[in-house]
């Protein structure tokens, strides 16, 4: 028991072959079609290459279960609605938000490719994990990529206490030359929903500034979680910028938007999100030869790494630096590490679901 | 004596067309061509009528000299260096960005119009005023729009003091139906700059939180503004938002970018400053009738404006609405507020110039 609890406190490092494995036999379990389940999964485990602490293999377990429960279509047609030389629009089908957006992106390079941009609209999805991912395959095709999602209310328009917005987050991709791709992946309020209530499943505080509770006050007690708010990033700036993720996202796609979603909190009570995503693809080549536009971008990070260091800083980062380092390490060692909370839910979902793959830590 | 005083210490209303005559003869005497002098003096004005502390008719006295020195082309050619269905490339020669970025934006708009998407990559020109203007211009025409541009240094990496980053800021515009357009124009630091000179001109002291010193420190300070730095918005965020803003628009569009441009207060060196712009363009009826977009644009903001406030809130305010209302007002009443400051520097302008507009308050 001893060693348990050690286990459990501590980070462990699984096999990357293992997550994937237990990914797939925990979605087939649950009926998601093969294609699917590897899109997901693929999605996810990304992710925690990459040392993100949320949208990685923890979401699985809850993935799962709102498969099981049929709040998420395991056999969806993820359909072209409409097509040009530079958009495509897709209806999710109610399927995987991470299959549907890989499908989505996957249009967007294309149409870039084929006509320098593309810009692609989706809706009837479900949430699509990390925007960060979309950025990232764009950058792999050589193409910028942006994306943002809507989903489950988490924002109030700023002087306001009603849940509004998502809390939608902005990806952004661009391919380099020899230094790490550069890839932005934020949301539009102070942390993601994700890290709060990790905080507190982990047991730690939450630190003010992170949420409001529903009167719109500052808070750090958990208990004001369920009924809070997210703080938007710079006040009005940051409720802005969620406002025009949830057009871009939501009214645009022909998406559910606003009150349309329920809040956040609520995502597993089965009401469908109708969430809606927006991949847009630049291809540089309309501008300049990729090989100069990748010289271009590896002198702007060049020019920021070199920056004069304030008091404190140990090494000025470009935005998805750490986590293309975590990527390449994790995926040499091919292991990643799993944060304990993490780890114990994997493990209790295995057990519920009488899963056979095995998830001993290395 | 007396009653100068009392007019340049409050806000003087000036007529709308006394302003445009000024501002033409301004850019006539210092050699503009009569089509940019136009273009500058609307982009301008229109900040004025929304009641815009900066990138107002206050610049037009800075503008005009530096065409007298010779930092600005006043008979550029500006020029379409390649162009596909959903794309142009633009070179400003050196103009007035104003002047540049209204054909840009124009381009991007009628390459929407006729492909559902048109991005517009502007290189060697300048300073473009409002970025919310050429958002504002697309939501004239149906369409979304987005820009951004890069210039003067004065942000540095999160964690860094280098100067590396414009201001970059961020226009979008969204076409609504009876509500107002949605026009967002925000700058990646906590103010603009020209807030902060514009505070210093007026004599009133520098909040904390607007300003950092060389070092990297917040400071209060006005003698630290020569060779500070701004604050980027949510710290490492704004950092990666204003990098992305320098890739659209300096290392995409073939512009200057990061240290190939001077501090932002050495604009007036004369130093080429090789601005470039992105403009983007997106035509909602590649996903629905503009018909069905505009009442689902109306709704999200309908929405929004129900939204319960927060203690202390009147009113629940829209990105740009504060704007349209004033411009609204202004525009009905033929004449817009101008602050003390900016009348004495128009003022003295013209003396200096030897201009025979009347500027003559209301």
């Amino acid at each position: 028991m001893a060693s348990t609890q050690v286990d459990v406190r501590a980070d462990v490092r699984v096999r990357t072959d293992a997550l994937r494995a237990f990914g797939i036999e925990a979605f087939a379990k649950a009926g998601l079609a093969p294609e699917g389940a590897a899109a997901v999964i693929e999605v996810q485990l990304e992710a925690q290459l990459r040392g993100q602490p949320t949208h990685n293999m923890g979401g699985v377990p809850g993935y799962a279960r709102r498969m099981q429960a049929g709040h998420i279509n395991t056999r969806p047609n993820i359909a072209v609605v409409s097509e040009s030389a530079c958009h495509v629009q897709v209806d999710g089908d109610a399927g995987p938000g991470q299959w549907v957006s890989v499908v989505a992106m996957g249009h967007a390079i294309r149409k870039a490719k084929e006509a320098g941009v593309g810009v692609v609209a989706v809706k009837n999805s479900q949430h699509f994990g990390a925007a960060g991912h979309y950025a990232w395959m764009a950058t792999q095709a050589d193409v910028i990529g942006l994306c943002t999602t809507n989903g489950g209310l988490v924002l109030a328009p700023w002087g306001g206490v009603t849940p509004t917005f998502g809390n939608n987050p902005l990806g952004v991709g661009v391919p380099t030359g020899t230094a790490h791709p550069i890839v932005l992946d934020i949301a539009m309020s102070v942390v993601a929903q994700g890290k709060t209530s990790l905080a507190i499943a982990e047991g730690k505080p939450i630190p003010l500034g992170w949420l409001m509770d529903k009167r719109g006050r500052l808070t750090t007690n958990p208990a004001d979680f369920a009924e809070g708010l997210g703080v938007p990033i710079a006040e009005h700036k940051g409720y802005g910028l969620a406002l025009i993720m949830e057009v871009l996202a939501g009214v645009l796609t022909g998406a559910g938007f606003g009150h349309d979603h329920a809040r956040e909190g609520a995502r597993g009570s089965g009401r469908p999100p109708e969430s809606g995503h927006f991949f847009l693809a630049i291809d540089p080549r309309m501008f300049m030869p990729i090989e100069e536009f990748r010289a271009r971008a590896d002198r702007m990070v060049a020019m920021i790494k070199a920056s004069e260091r304030a008091e404190g800083t140990r090494e000025i980062l470009i935005a998805g630096e750490i986590e293309m380092r975590n990527r390449a390490s994790n995926t040499a060692a091919g292991s990643v590490p799993v944060l304990p909370s993490t780890f114990r839910a994997l493990r209790e979902y295995a057990a519920d679901a009488g899963l056979t793959t095995d998830l001993t830590p290395v």
